[in-house]
């Protein structure tokens, strides 16, 4: 036994379905190998021989997995979310993400995310950089360095850029390969994944070409489809052979079970056919999708699909890392879409969000979002003791409220990692 | 000069229009006597001899006025929020409030609310009780302690309430004039308001009855007007001679510029033209309209006919007390409105949310939520050092993502109401 052979001891609560979580008080969550071999109301004599941590009342989940972040935006959260997609990637996005050519800034400001991040209630993430390979790369440094799980992909954009922040075809392809082949076998927790920055900004002979660079290397794919309306429309003039947005992708050989399609807020019957028909994984960015003015997806109908959904707080288009607040957004924007746009679609329930913020995007990276025996061990120790009332709650109650009011007065006591313990510090 | 004659020395920003915040860096905030004296670039003579308040580098606002919450949901605040408003009452709300005849309860109950609003971004409230007359006593008494400015309603329901949680009108009449009797002089922070629940609630006779009392003692007002469809319908079955929900209220001369309705989420062009007439406040709850799938309120609207216009909280409606969010919430939802019900209304700015967190609602209360000569003095002192980036920012982008990220890593370092300093405590 190594030190990922242990016993979690508390209230423990996970998704069985989308529908419903399990909770066992005063439970013992048992991990062997940074494996759950699941959960017991009384510890099961074969495993009496592994240390058992005792977190008392709190409460124990499975780790989150954000599965569409942007680290470079993350210096601007929070600020300038005033204008749409286009006018703000080239107004305030575009700008910054141009910094990053600057080793020492980067340096800064990777900083800040990864230990941010790595405080957080993800464990797992699938995370953007920028079009530059030595920043990428010490991102891909500092987010292997916090114990989290992560995909990260060097951004490719070679049309419809500023001067400063673009690349010829042959430059985005060759800097891939160099980035490919630079951190091959480099870090035990941190991998590679291809990432066209969104068909506007990537002609089709570099679409093409990436495409066969996923393929010789066999790595996955992350890109945004259908988040606004103007953007949408874009691509339609840009790709005049294609019979919709996410045809310009697939026509690639892009999506599949090892792709992430950030929003698809806009994607119409035979976009959804296709993601659905491929296992394409979208990535929900319910704040982000509020803030920008994008609208809001219809994750309803994607789940009663059978698709494969997750949950992403898309930094800075979202404002912060906060799991928690994005499985609270989900909830909220499908109440206003059922109000507003859609009856035929129910609103989500918290038990779904935390099924998509679980099982949902932990898919994406194997058997990981839940407690079932097999699933690798991401789990977050919860103390909501900070969070005060008169009433007496169940187990999921508490994990209800927290989703809501986890920045209220939540902590996270303890994070696991595929059963390594992460260092929260300070 | 007395404890309230001070400056504060930091970087000083509030309204000046919807539109436009006056930031100061390294100002002087002068507050003589409880009240602004104006905020300037170097100290002027005549306050040379006021004690100052070196706020080093942080920020100085007005504080917020929080002109809809409910103290007795506070308890299962982030719980069940999957019914719509009736249901909702009927399941979650009800039962909740109608534990607050027991006393005990209430103690430990609105302990912990009014503790929590002392800490928060509120330095003003407008509040809801319930129904029982020592309970609601016993929360001005803690209201009062706290050291914050409200005005708390003891609640009236006369009709379609459970058996657990009704009054007869006659009842509902006599508790009122005792409550008032009891309550008069007690405090120097903490008023009474007449608080008719809610039209489906409350009898024309019980509503006529409280009319009176608000006439003959001088009181202001707070309900809750076309929050929900199911409501506004019921309403108009209710009150088949009311022209509109609002008329129902006008008729018994309920409105006006001491009278706070909380949503206005559907109010047509009649109503909305009555409460533009009338002066009357409303509470503009965001939260609490997404997470009971109401909607979302034309806010533009009515601050483009320059009606006075709040926000709230609404707990339990809305999971928290954070005015923060509550105006990060306001701006957000705006935007969802304009790209899915109604692009002739253009969405909220962060600035104009700023407004009506400060001298919007603040306006209830007379010349408060702004640092301009005359204002009684609120404020916070916001230490931003845990929101880390590796940009400069100017002071209003401090403020600006503050609102964003109050949750993530901001602290209200201190408060002060009226020129008194809140004990903020641990």
């Amino acid at each position: 036994m190594d030190a990922t052979s242990f016993v979690l001891k508390g209230n423990v609560c996970y998704s069985v379905s989308p529908q419903e979580a399990s909770c066992t008080a005063g439970g013992y969550l048992v991990c062997v190998e940074g494996k759950s071999a699941g959960v017991f109301a009384e510890l099961p004599e074969r495993f009496a021989s592994l240390p058992v941590i005792d977190c008392g009342d709190q409460l124990i989940v499975p780790g989150m997995s954000d599965i569409h972040v942007h680290a470079p935006q993350y210096a601007f959260r929070g600020l300038g979310m005033d204008l749409e997609l286009i006018d703000w990637l080239n107004t305030r996005t575009f700008p910054e993400e141009a910094r990053y050519a600057d080793l020492a800034y980067a340096e800064r400001a990777y900083s800040i995310f990864a230990d941010d991040l790595r405080r957080s209630a993800t464990t797992r993430a699938v995370v953007f950089g920028t079009l530059h390979v030595p920043a990428t790369e010490l991102l891909m440094d500092k987010l292997e360095a916090t114990g989290l799980i992560t995909y990260v992909g060097k951004v490719n954009m070679d049309r419809n850029s500023p001067d400063s922040l673009v690349e010829t075809s042959e430059q985005s392809a060759e800097a891939t390969r160099t980035w490919i082949a630079d951190v091959a076998g480099r870090y035990e927790r941190t991998r590679p994944i291809i990432t066209p920055r969104f068909t506007p900004s990537v002609t089709d002979d570099l679409m093409a070409e990436l495409s066969r660079i996923r393929a010789e290397f066999d790595l996955p794919v992350q890109s945004h489809l259908s988040e606004n309306l103007s953007e949408v429309e874009w691509v339609h003039e840009l790709c005049p052979w294609s019979s919709c947005y996410g045809d310009a992708y697939d026509h690639f050989g892009m999506l599949g079970p090892a792709t992430v399609m950030a929003h698809c807020v806009y994607s119409d019957n035979e976009e959804t056919e296709l993601l659905r028909r491929t296992g394409t994984y979208v990535a929900h960015c319910p704040q982000s999708n509020a803030q920008l003015a994008s609208g809001i997806a219809p994750i309803r109908r994607y789940l009663d699909l059978g698709m494969n959904v997750g949950l992403g707080t898309d930094v800075a288009g979202g404002a912060d890392l906060s799991m928690f607040r994005c499985m609270a957004d989900a909830v909220a924007v499908s109440k206003l879409r059922w109000r507003l746009v859609d009856q035929e679609l129910a609103p989500l329930t918290t038990q779904e969000a935390l099924w998509l913020a679980t099982v949902g995007g932990g898919s994406f990276f194997g058997k990981v979002g839940s407690f079932a025996e097999g699933y690798e061990l991401d789990a977050l120790v919860l103390d909501d003791s900070g969070i005060r009332t008169p009433r007496e709650l169940s187990d999921w109650e508490r994990v209800e409220r927290y989703v809501y009011l986890a920045e209220e007065g939540g902590r996270i006591a303890r994070k696991f990692v595929a059963g390594r313990e992460v260092e929260l510090g300070a």
